[in-house]
């Protein structure tokens, strides 16, 4: 099969590599229609990951069940199903508790499974627990969903797991750090859960502005710094807001995070933190709470289905880049160039509208 | 008037100092009836904190009032009253919100007022918003509450507030790091709150253990580090506790604290942090919170009083040592020695009794 292999910094090419099979009687083998290329893919696109070259990647992506093993139940061969960005066993305390994140044998793409997002093929394990089928028949989504369906493997449950850990509640202003994927999609949770008003942090991207307002932002700033703390300052009549919500995860973006927060407010923290330093002191006078991580996208997903399904949730706005497999060098060029927010590659036929 | 004055590292002293008199039409002085020595007023005897030689010192402290400014309401003369451990004016928007410990225009004693809680007068602003009656008509509390009253001002609303913000809820199993007065004050409120299971960290003072087990700690645990996380593993069939409550403040503590909170909980935090640092991509993967603060002592005494005046809460048990004011030195070297829990001073005669 043809999947996109990782070879050290700014360094990605599309190979074959050997097909997967069945290992384990839970696994399934997933024939990817769409696959996304993640913010966080960056980190180890730019060489600021552990990852060794030689591994695939990719962690989004949806497809077609084309085999299962001996004990997988309630999927058929031909179904349609979406995976979450880490697989787990759906049977542990912690899926129990709805924490998926933290299953006790679950695992991520490209590490304890070989095989990534960003391929011809998937081998899946605990599939019974791990995929969830887009419609109760299996069938195929319409292509145009096929977007919004695939930013449920990760962007989407992970803005709104941002904005339920800031605690953001109906009428809320809340502070948005990021205009990427996941920033987006935070905006689009905000709206949903319906939020006064939503202030968004981002870059000089007219691009993202522009995405941004569409998906419900009140405000897009771009400024850093005490720049941006005195321009929420003068949105807010010097309140600054409660609620926010961290969709970078570096060391600046957490510190303007932090800038932003009113006293006993809470900052929501789901970028993936690269050399985040908290000095719990400056937390401590203003009591302000930080609450979050990785995204229990599993457990999210029964929740956002059906508002895709309804027409009601269109988080696929956010990609901006359509291509083949083939064409991932050139995705992750742009994206980390900022020159796309968010790439989709189908191994076969492009997706060219939504 | 006496008072107690910090001269430096391990130097506090008993002295002669001016009167305070009324500044402002909201002010009120109160002749101290009972004083306390904090832990964190260690930090400073300890020459740990930003404290300027010659300041006063000590921030829990009931008493009567003896004088109101023009403008005082709800206060009169001979009034027997407990202040918390920051005044605040009781109209801003965070008092308001509950948040009286980031009020616009409160202070701290020592600090934005000359005088402190360890002395015989202190001039006490926003004295009508600050100040609690002890009874609803003013008079004197029975001399074997005294104990309890003085610890409303600090330690016992502060282990209430590291236990709700932990999240301490009916049957939960709760982790408290910290056998000192906040640390028998959290356990007490987890106690109140109906917690499951209490396993207190404390250090190897069986005056402590035992102070803790008879406020409710179900389990005592004086060790340190992965000894701690392996003893918390066998008491909790290896699940570790959704709620740790840090009452130390120390880079230690509340490295233990992180290592004892499971995948999906939080740390309600209390203890004034000295240097610590936390990594946010410790906290990100097991989706740890962290929350708590500097404790709105004044909001909390509403819900608190009556407790203590139906006997039904009895924080004053954390008093180990009972002196005059003029006993202050030796207060602060037995507390810096650990060789006692807490002490209350009296400018008057003794407490010799509860």
């Amino acid at each position: 099969m043809r999947a996109v292999v990782f070879h050290g910094p700014y360094q990605v090419s599309v190979e074959t590599v050997p097909d997967p099979g069945i290992e384990d009687p839970g696994d399934a083998i997933v024939q990817v229609e769409a696959a996304a290329v993640c913010g966080s893919d960056l980190w180890t696109y730019r060489g600021q990951a552990a990852v060794a070259p030689g591994s695939r990647i990719g962690h989004e992506f949806l497809g077609r069940v084309i085999e299962t093993g001996s004990e997988v139940t309630g999927l058929d061969i031909g179904d349609w199903v979406v995976a979450p960005f880490r697989y787990s066993d759906g049977e542990c305390s912690f899926c129990r508790e709805g924490l998926s994140s933290s299953c006790l044998d679950g695992g991520f793409w490209s590490r304890e499974v070989v095989d990534a997002g960003q391929g011809e093929l998937v081998r899946v394990p605990h599939a019974s627990a791990t995929l969830v089928k887009l419609s109760s028949d299996g069938s195929a989504p319409p292509i145009e969903r096929i977007p919004d369906l695939l930013a449920l493997a990760d962007v989407m449950p992970t803005g709104l797991h941002g904005v339920r850990n800031a605690g953001v509640q109906t009428g809320d202003t809340v502070v948005i750090v990021g205009d990427g994927a996941v920033g987006q999609c935070a905006i689009i949770a905000a709206r949903m859960i319906g939020a006064g008003r939503i202030i968004v942090l981002g870059g000089a991207h007219p691009d993202r502005e522009e995405m941004a307002r569409a998906n419900g932002a009140d405000a897009f700033l771009s400024v850093r710094g005490d720049d941006a703390v005195a321009a929420v300052r003068e949105l807010t009549s010097d309140e600054l807001a409660k609620r926010v919500v961290e969709c970078v995860g570096s060391s600046g973006s957490f510190d303007t995070a932090l800038s932003l927060v009113r006293p006993g407010g809470t900052v929501g923290y789901v970028g993936l933190p690269h050399g985040v330093n908290v000095d719990l002191a400056r937390l401590f006078r203003g009591n302000i709470s930080i609450s979050g991580g990785m995204c229990p996208a599993r457990d999210y997903l029964p929740e956002l289905l059906p508002l895709v399904d309804s027409g009601e949730l269109r988080p696929g706005v956010v990609f901006s880049y359509f291509g083949t497999l083939e064409n991932a060098p050139e995705a992750y060029r742009q994206m980390d160039r900022r020159e796309t927010v968010k790439a989709l590659l189908r191994p076969g036929n492009p997706v060219t509208s939504r």
